[in-house]
């Protein structure tokens, strides 16, 4: 068994991140969680089940290896596990996951309607619609739930590359969202839920709206990111 | 006239869920009550009416027997005490009950429409549609109304297990929810408003969208309620 | 000239209604006003025009007569104060005046539809619609603006007690509120809000609503106001 | 090279100015910006890019000339600067240039829908309808898109007074406002945003609402604005 005080930076980072969903007031009760992997040592760290965030601390943090092995005596681990797994293990570049009920969000994902790129603070941010994965099977929520949840959600992404959209809504559920670590993945949260709301008041305003051009969505996403990045003190 | 003191707790536990409503942003003014019971000593504590939450402490909660005799000398109680009585006569299993005016629940009850469950985050909690009471009748409303508002509520669970449907939106009016004691009836009143915000967002997106499968109604329903639970750190 | 110091009392309960305002979030910036009257003495107080909440002291409240002539040399009066001077001598009973922009009775006033009385909630503090003005007509507007504002809303009353509906939506503008004393038009003027907002949220759930029966209007109205009255620790 | 110390003014109206963004909860994370200009020196004071309002100080804020060559040797400026510059260039009497991704004018710049002026709110602030921009050109996008961002709205402004509507909406993005200096501009952001979402309501109620008429714009926007304003503690 490895020593979990190695790891004490991702506790803290995965911890934190946790915390700031309340904070956000993307989450009430329990009802969101983050985790954050370490892929040089290939150990993930994730909420334990049902912890007020008030209560959460870097060493309720419990540690698993790829496969879901717990690598520390600690309290029983989030339900929605297998979920966050399957997402380290088919996305490879994200470090870390966020899945939370985020009213605005959670609408789009409870009408089954990804969310159309309708203006530049969407694509600021996201490189496109946000995807909406397809409806689970009856076998699919039977047995491995949580495990099939994170496959619904790789499947919906055979096309798109998962750093551009750091987001999903899971059809008849809510939003799942990634970054290249615990905080970014957060950060994709907030940012999803302001543009779910903002596109649910222009689609009130004008119900035909068409998403924006794809040149407009080109400037405003790439001048945030990748190489010619010209936004904020340093290129990303 | 039995000894006041030995309520302590229970006063506590209605006083603080009282309290709770106001920091949940549930009520404004003195627009809600939450009571609670001693089934074992046939003892209710209700709220004292129309007093402010600010102003709310223990020694003003109100203690009855089932048949709504007070049984110590205090304030007046809340006008919606026999609403809450005739609950608690009929669902042999709560401990609480819990009525607001919570904006997005009551614009529900105000359109006599029922709760669709739309999504995960509803059926996490109640399992099915939050129903809605018929209409009052000129009779019911005329005499004994708050104790026929109870009794309309009754009627319309002859068929649903109110454990597993904590919530109703009485016509025209607003949400009573409740649970295994007063702050369980309080949660269940802070998640039916962002259930009730979210299914009218969703139906806005999507206004033909259909309540959520069987299948997912039960998978998300029973992994936090009942034997099979595996929710949170221990079984509930 | 009347010695201002006679009216202390006045000045302070109009000051805090003013500031109360603000913490009820009902107004931005200095966008709103609430007035006081003592009858006897026939003196009316009045907000500062254009003052932020924060700096308003009670030394800053303008005395007047009915007329309108300042009593005390002091800060420019509300342009609103004509308004409230009409109110005041047609509305017998009122003791306070509370005009805002407040968002969701703006929302109605500026769609110049009255509020139908959709649930209890409003039933309990308004016995009926909240009624909307007629448009002011342009001879209406050139001269005498505010003080033909107060006539419309008077006008609007001519079959309607103030008393029983103490709120008035001036179509293409906002709010207007009254009380007892300047407390009570602010806690009209808050109660309104989230009628409002309620009713908004009820329409778009369900549009063809009907308003509740007399009977239910009446048993709410009637459990908090007049005679027999129920409701609270004493019968107001 | 200019001495930066003299501009202390200046950079600290600008800081203030940010940081009230925030404040007023129209910007997350760093979405959002102010400018100021000081006319008699030709100097513009800019925000620094990405960075955080928390974290915003005086001396972080970009000096430069009309051109926009950098005046001290500072944080990399915002990606927006050239639409403040150009605005400045255009609109003489501007002392202060502010955007923001603020949810509710979002909504309808989205929508590419100009705000008619549906009450008086919007009438005291804003002499007509918030104009949206032509959507732009590939070309206008591919090249100097910033730029190009302040030639749609000054082509917008043609026949516009921009003291008169200091707000508008570009296409498919979001709100610029401005005012006589940097505080002022922020209250146009503040104020746009409110009557956004009044707006948005008003539609739902009543589709089919008509702006208010030639007379009560007048009658509001004149009442605090030009020579026979009366309204506040001294004419504007």
């Amino acid at each position: 068994m490895k020593d979990g005080f190695m790891y004490e930076e991702l506790k803290e980072a995965v911890c934190g991140a946790n915390i700031e969903l309340q904070k956000q007031k993307l989450v009430i009760y329990s009802w969101g969680n983050v985790s954050g992997i370490d892929r040089k040592a290939a150990v993930v760290a994730v909420k334990p089940s049902g912890v007020a965030y008030d209560k959460l601390t870097p060493d309720k943090i419990v540690l698993l290896d790829f496969d879901g092995n717990v690598l520390e005596k600690n309290l029983k681990l989030s339900s929605d596990t297998p979920t966050h797994l399957e997402l380290y293990r088919n996305f490879k570049d994200i470090g870390g996951v966020c899945h939370t009920h985020s009213p605005s969000a959670t609408m789009w994902a409870q009408a089954c309607r990804e969310i159309p790129c309708l203006g530049t603070t969407h694509a600021d941010y996201f490189y496109g619609p946000i995807p909406v994965t397809d409806m689970m099977t009856e076998e699919e929520i039977k047995n491995d739930y949580e495990l099939n949840t994170g496959k619904v959600i790789v499947k919906r992404f055979a096309n798109i590359d998962p750093m551009q959209i750091p987001a999903v809504l899971v059809a008849n559920h809510g939003p799942f969202t990634w970054g290249s670590g615990p905080a970014g993945a957060v950060e994709a949260a907030v940012v999803l839920e302001q543009i779910a709301a903002t596109a649910l008041g222009t689609i009130l305003i004008n119900p035909n709206m068409n998403p924006i051009g794809k040149k407009l969505l080109d400037k405003h996403y790439l001048r945030k990111h990748g190489k010619d990045a010209y936004y904020g003190q340093k290129s990303k």
